[in-house]
């Protein structure tokens, strides 16, 4: 068994991602990382309407989206930026329009079903201002057929402020 | 008096961006367009917390940050890509996190008050599906001080729908 | 063909129904009103896990739900009251969980695909305060089945508002 | 010092008040207990624009808001009911809009500043659909000036399910 994490953080050693850390050490099973900071990832031309469809792209979206498919579950990471995700994580979702309308990768039948959790951090009042974030992903998982299986929202501010969290305790057992 | 609009579509003449047109055409005063597609945004880099703070970044984000502060009124355009703004238009607001730090830019004390709008377009139940990211933006508008006026929900699935669309009088008298 | 309008208003006149007249001048059927005030309703004592059931209510309930079955399609009408439907509304609505345990009533089949909107009215940002209440009666439509083919939300402060409303407009062709 | 705790459970020993008694556990001071069920609160009739103002009512509303006013805290407690407050709680809250024009209960100056928490408790993707009903206290506390200090969502399907639950420890510690 499987477990990918996707992390749209934008420096290393992020709170989100030690939280993700956290509830990754309670997976029964191999844990993947993909922080996509390190990766190229373009932005979506919407050409769904196109006669020829879409152009293809040379970046490594395709390479991500076939580790997603093939893990068992996912893990979305992201910092809460604006009250949302990472622009990094967005441009990343926003290229599923074009996968899955690539047969080679066999999106929506292999995304069906699969178990997807989210991780999410931010610093002020982020009980109420992360649920924009969760009511957006609750519709991402709904139309792409996941299954919603778990959010966690974490308070940090400062680097290193994750590790003092009160909030710890809520992630054990995260994936049991 | 001038009105700055910022599109995050993907797409030369997106529904998206005729709704605009539509409501642009009742704003009185000029009316000014930044395409976010034909420019160079790059992803934020969170060094908020650096000691040095932000590195510098070549590219196009402070001209559209000056643009939209010396606007008396802007109007946010962006497709619903995965029930939330566009990737374009979420790399562009991620980095006001680092131009609110650029003392020549006095960012916050000049958008706070500013009169502020958003359009988006969708294709399926949009009045439902749109909703998070209208909370998302009144919590963006809500923290930087800015008016949120009004917001208008389109509805379209193929180029070109937009002219056709049933909610054109929702325009009319959008700026009055 | 018939719509049962159920109201939550609980004054004479309100602006909520001023709006739901409107609307209900474009339905080409028969149109029944339900004023929930003039009503004797009782609030829900959750029994579902009591051995015997639920005790029977004397009560205007069960007659309320009879039409509300019997109609081709129901528009819920209520003011926003403290960001959500009336009390009058909820404690109606509450009691459904009783209803959907008398069997005569037959009230899952029967409310299955019916389709449902929803008119509401308030007094202060209302595009925006006004959306947790959309977003709980999508969850209501969604557990019943329902159709949830639209909602609108006016603005209104004073006793005869709704009648220079600048989005009547909006409700032109509402049932079309 | 004093928390009050309002219950909009209809039935004795709800899985809501489980859990209201466990962060209750918490409390450094007196915790007093309304349940509305055993009250009689009437519906609102809306008559803020009446020459006269609102008829007085005959019931145990004025009780409950001086108990309210007097507590140094506030915690509300409902459950999940089609993904809203009770209706128990409803008409509770709504007649507010009448004790507000009391003068002699000084509503707005004595409840602004004043700390609120909500525990709430549903049986179905409770983190989810509870939502709607985390935003509709949002804005209840930012009307009311109350200071919205936490909430928590609760999951519970059968009486005694509260007692079993594996979220008891985000309990721990709920008013340090």
């Amino acid at each position: 068994m499987t477990l990918l994490i996707i992390s749209g953080s934008s420096r290393e050693h992020s709170n989100s991602e030690y939280f993700a850390e956290k509830a990754a050490a309670t997976y029964q099973g191999e844990v993947k990382w993909i922080r996509l900071r390190e990766l190229t990832i373009h932005q979506i031309h919407d050409q769904r309407h196109d006669s020829n469809g879409f152009d293809p792209v040379d970046d490594d979206h395709a390479e991500v989206v076939k580790a997603m498919l093939d893990a068992d579950e996912v893990l979305f990471v992201t910092p809460l930026y604006w009250y949302g995700m990472s622009g990094y994580m967005k441009t990343f979702i926003d290229r599923w329009s074009q996968a899955m309308r690539q047969p080679e990768l066999n999106f929506k039948e292999r995304i069906a079903g699969k178990p997807g959790s989210l991780i999410t951090c931010g610093g002020d009042q982020v009980d109420l201002k992360g649920l924009p974030l969760i009511l957006q992903f609750k519709h991402i998982f709904d139309f792409t057929g996941m299954d919603f299986k778990k959010y966690f929202i974490g308070e940090a501010r400062k680097p290193g402020d994750a590790e003092k969290s009160n909030r710890l305790n809520q992630l054990e057992g995260f994936f049991n």
